[in-house]
């Protein structure tokens, strides 16, 4: 298919788009970004990329940084990461303490906050530093060395982050946190402020497309099987309270953060990414999914 | 692929699973089942039916003609539905009034019961004879005649249901149900009663792996885009509290009944019914959730 | 104690209040009452009754009445009563559904509809003509033979009481509900339906203020003990989600309703009737609690 | 009235109940605790006080100090403190993080846990040494130098205290904390550890009784405004979700703690204080309860 018509025909309807939303303001590093830069990238399967607009520009991947962490966990632990967070949407703003209440501190997925500080305190646990190993994780299934936290980012979301503090506490007071608070929002922190490009993103998350497969040294990260289930985990719970709502207008599995950053998987045929700082009232960026509802209009496919 | 093995496979492993699970017995006639029934029917676009076990045999296909009569609203009204129901996964037990004070009186999906209720009231303020015309409907997507409401299980859903009406007044308290409360509970406790056998369950949903076309009339029931969004609302919303472990485990877009059917979809490939009637605790088929995992495991094929 | 100057430095103070708050206008008989109307009236046990302005025109008592049928169901049941609902603070607003799904159909208390539903259908199944036994229980409580119900009041209730014939059918499938919906809907709407004037309305409720006895007959309605209690349900169950503030500010038992009525006791003291249509965010009569908080204020006595 | 044989009595009927509940153990230092304990003592505005039993054991005070800090905060700020926290019964759990959420971080009560860390707040705001100044508040309201932290309880409740360290950073992030969350909770910690004597602690709440003037000094330390006020507070949220059923049983203003103690106040009469370690499910007293229902009941007196 020809992409890249397709991509500059995306672009130049979204210019024509009011600019509705607002960008992410809850921590000041997020609110310095200008709100109308928009980018979007494809990466097939044949290792071809399609670009427009800004998508050499880096951006804060926020959220979407929890898929790889669990990723990560997944490769790690298998199966055993599930005794600890479940599988179903959550029905309710992304960080919400009210559902983990009632379900006695197990959050209800990886991609809620609450369910990300989980995997992030597993990870915590299994590694040496952290850190360092994740970002090596993230660079070795991406083959892009040049990936890095953006610290000023890092430090903003510690100064400002008392309702994931709150969240990481009260999963600690269910007995569901078995290191340090301090220890695990240090590292959760980080993990969302990976900073990349619309080109980066596509790039880091073709395995998704593509088996579990990196596809520039063919290395299997995750099983068939694994991967098929983080995709559908992608689809039912990668948009917040707005789940339901991608999946019915695009169709494809996805993770979205409030940096503005989406990306999205068509199984064994590409990965895209896309980007604009202004936020719908549900917290995903308001021009990212529509270009992606163009995008399946337009070629047709999905995978329902 | 040669579905008949692989189906005798799953009915051979399925007898070899312990008995776990209830049947459901909120309304006297659903407890009047042999709980112990499985049957299984795979139809591909080729037209070619694969059986095992109890295949042909009817039972109550409860919720999953929630997808039925949304079907037949949207035939009607297209987009205009989506006025008066979201589509977002509910995050609870099927029949919460919780979400539904929180939002106002918008049913968070038409899968759920105050959504169906909706839906069948929008069906009985269009129709003039809402439950000869819907059966019409349902025989003609399927090419099937013979299917029928059965009128004791209604009568017996009617006589016990007290969470359904309260459903019902609730949304007329906040002014999202346009005829009279009797009316619409008559419509809705009738669709809720079709009896199918897992052939029947089958062909009637295999329009939804077709591009929305009945394959024996060639018809265009929906439009390409108006399925592909309902096989997402399927995916997102078919399973109760439970969607997300389904589209974990299995891959596909389907939808239950509490009278221990399931239907599933793989798009451009087939449909698939399943049913045995004992239920694991968020009200889904047992056994059938076994089944249908059993089945894209074995054949490597999901959405994903 | 003067009261009457009191009663008249209260009414000059109210009439210089700005005209805040809407009359209620969920059923349409409630909402033709003009707002501006205001009377209070205040009984001693000495039987000398003090009254302002329009302390003799007749208003709908609404959620009042609920504590004159759990009056007349603890004098026949005891308490057994206490056994289909609870005696605790609802801590949201009066129609709530949720913490009757999260108790299991057993209301927070009965003086929110929920629980005066379950109160009523005790009611029908202890009376043979409930209507007719409850209307001549509150007559003779009283001493007052002119005490009626506004029928069309009560047919307008119906016609728009579509929350509580959610509350009704919810509470029966629950189990709560021993008698048919449509009869216990028939009584409640009945009971809210009483029409009285502030000098009636407190002298109903003199017996809460005389350890249970009727003050014109000597008759003992309940025991010291019973009405002991039913003063401490109206001191932390009284006015919806605003019990607290009432009792911070007014620090007498007592019950509100949506006709902008309100009656307080002082145990072994007094009864005090004030009505003013215009209701507060909260459901409360707006210079209603004005008027009580100035009465405690001036007189410096509350049971604290 | 004859307190002594009163109090006897009770403990005599104490005795013969079962040993029903168990004793709080979320923090180790609880744990330790004899279970079996129990003691009751009574004070009168004449300064004759009448104790049964082990009521000169020293036991944690846990909860019931949020009056105390409630009452210098209010004594600092006056009304200023109703701006952060509202005044309403819970009717949740004592540590829920829902209705927080719901209300935008606006506690529901001061003594509610999340309500007594705003208080703490107000205070570590206005003093110099919290801590200190709090202790010799405490100090000259009783009259008693020898009241003190225990600081071992202290240390235990900082070391488990992860609910509260949530609470603490939600309400940060709502805004409604002002200092640092680890000062504020180690000013918390260390006033839930105040160790009395049931003889201690009935003294220490007579003013509560005595129009807000402490008896040994004469000195005001509340207006006979602010202490109604705080009466009428303890009566409707000072146990937990348990206010209405001891409003209802012993019809007296008071306040629990999960160390077993129960302090309640006859206005004008009597403060009255309980210790007995077992608890019932909703965290109050067990005999502690049962113990000021048998002191009503005999002496027929109540505020109702």
């Amino acid at each position: 298919m020809q992409f890249q018509p397709i991509l500059e025909d995306i672009n130049l309807r979204i210019a024509d788009l009011p600019k509705e939303g607002a960008i992410a303001t809850y921590i000041p590093e997020l609110a310095k970004v200008n709100p109308d830069h928009f980018g979007m990238s494809l990466l097939c399967l044949d290792n071809r990329q399609y670009s427009v607009a800004d998508a050499q520009i880096k951006f804060s991947i926020q959220s979407i940084a929890k898929v790889l962490s669990l990723t990560m966990a997944i490769k790690i632990m298998g199966d055993a990461v599930w005794q600890r967070v479940d599988v179903e949407p959550s029905g309710d703003p992304f960080n919400s303490l009210v559902q983990l209440e009632y379900e006695n501190g197990i959050p209800r997925n990886p991609l809620i906050n609450a369910g990300a500080i989980v995997i992030s305190d597993i990870l915590v646990g299994e590694l040496n530093n952290p850190k360092r190993e994740f970002l090596e994780f993230v660079r070795s299934i991406s083959g892009l060395p040049a990936i890095d936290y953006d610290q000023k980012v890092a430090a903003s979301e510690k100064a400002f982050g008392f309702r994931n503090a709150a969240l990481a506490n009260f999963l600690k007071s269910f007995g569901n946190l078995n290191n340090p608070v301090e220890k695990v929002l240090d590292f959760y922190f980080h993990l969302c402020s990976l900073a990349m490009t619309c080109e980066e993103l596509s790039r880091t998350f073709l395995m998704f497309a593509n088996h579990g497969c990196a596809i520039h040294s063919g290395e299997s990260v995750l099983s068939v099987s694994q991967v098929k289930r983080l995709n559908a985990l992608m689809q039912t719970c990668g948009f917040y309270d707005e789940a339901g709502e991608f999946s019915f207008r695009v169709g494809l599995p996805g993770k979205s953060g409030v940096g503005g950053g989406i990306v999205a998987i068509h199984p064994q045929k590409y990965s895209v990414a896309v980007w604009s700082p202004r936020l719908n009232p549900k917290g995903n960026s308001f021009l990212g999914m529509k270009a992606l509802e163009m995008l399946t209009d337009i070629t047709g496919q999905s995978i329902f």
